[in-house]
């Protein structure tokens, strides 16, 4: 356990994020809290909220790492290629990491603010630039398209991917039998823009 | 508090499902035991599994009251109508069921079996009951598909469905904007189902 005047305050903020990923692993995304994390890197509740607003903030900066992540492969996809290829491939990429950091995956979507608190506005851009990158896809599928329907299909498709996701990270839905996910992502993907690129009465 | 001889064994288990859909309103998926349950109707845990195998058969028990319903009405979607409406027609009841009993719907999906139990047999053809109608309704919209494509199709769509049922009963997916849910399942089942429509290479 490190004493108190080891580290800078840069470095207990990266400290305090790896124990959120280390805790939403080892105890679900129900076992976060401040007085875990504070003991986990040996400091107190009072020092973490000298680096963090709240609760809320801290797991919020944790759950940024990923998307951050999400919108960086998004940003190669859109740039290097073909739009219906850069839609697949951020699917893909959503997928690969509900498999690999299901736990962290999970308390993106699984976390609500507490006390009522609204999504502070930094958090709201980072994912509103992922549907950016998703609506600048579409778009260029179907340029025909007007905005509005271009940004319900995004939100549409990701909430659909997601859906589809969940076959991986979720057991109930292998009642259905044992589902291929990434065979089921094809076929969500392929008729989804097979869709979107018909032509539009 | 009734008294132990005032039902018989059929009313104790009428009692006991709904007492597992009000607890599951009033206290959520993991609110839902057998203690709370005996305490709710007013019998002993003993007497509860006199009617039930174990706390599992108690909840899917219950849980097939509501996929019985959507069995239901997917085999009249499927007998009335044309298969594309049909499928429509499936994904707005599934929306409804859960706008309308989200703690129940949540049950359906988020109950996992205690002690590595498998799911028993009668409730495995309850879902592929389901899942059979949707493929009918796809096979018919593309009957040149094979059944193998067909059988993937009725899953990444119930799954992508289920994603978008998601928007309306969790806050996280808000972040989004604020989405009309009945909108973004119409855009999804449009181009699903043109997709899979569509002439196929």
């Amino acid at each position: 356990m490190p004493r108190r005047s080891e580290h800078s305050l840069e470095e207990i903020r990266e400290l305090a994020l790896q124990a959120v990923n280390d805790l939403v692993h080892s105890d679900g995304v129900q076992g976060v809290s401040a007085r875990k994390v504070a003991a986990r890197i040996g400091y107190t509740v009072g020092m973490l909220y000298h680096v963090f607003d709240n609760i809320d903030d801290l797991i919020l900066q944790a759950n940024a790492k990923l998307v951050q992540q999400l919108v960086a492969q998004a940003e190669l996809a859109v740039g290097e290629q073909a739009p219906a290829n850069a839609l697949r491939a951020m699917a893909t990429n959503y997928l690969e990491l509900a498999q690999s950091q299901t736990a962290s995956w999970q308390l993106v979507f699984g976390h609500s603010m507490r006390e009522g608190r609204a999504v502070p506005d930094w958090y709201q851009q980072l994912i509103q630039r992922l549907f950016e990158l998703l609506e600048q896809a579409l778009s260029r599928l179907a340029p025909n398209q007007n905005s509005s329907k271009t940004s319900m299909a995004a939100r549409a498709l990701w909430s659909a991917v997601h859906g589809v996701c969940l076959l991986s990270t979720d057991d109930k839905l292998n009642i259905q039998g044992d589902v291929d996910e990434s065979l089921a992502l094809e076929m969500l993907m392929d008729n989804f823009i097979n869709g979107w690129c018909a032509p539009h009465s």
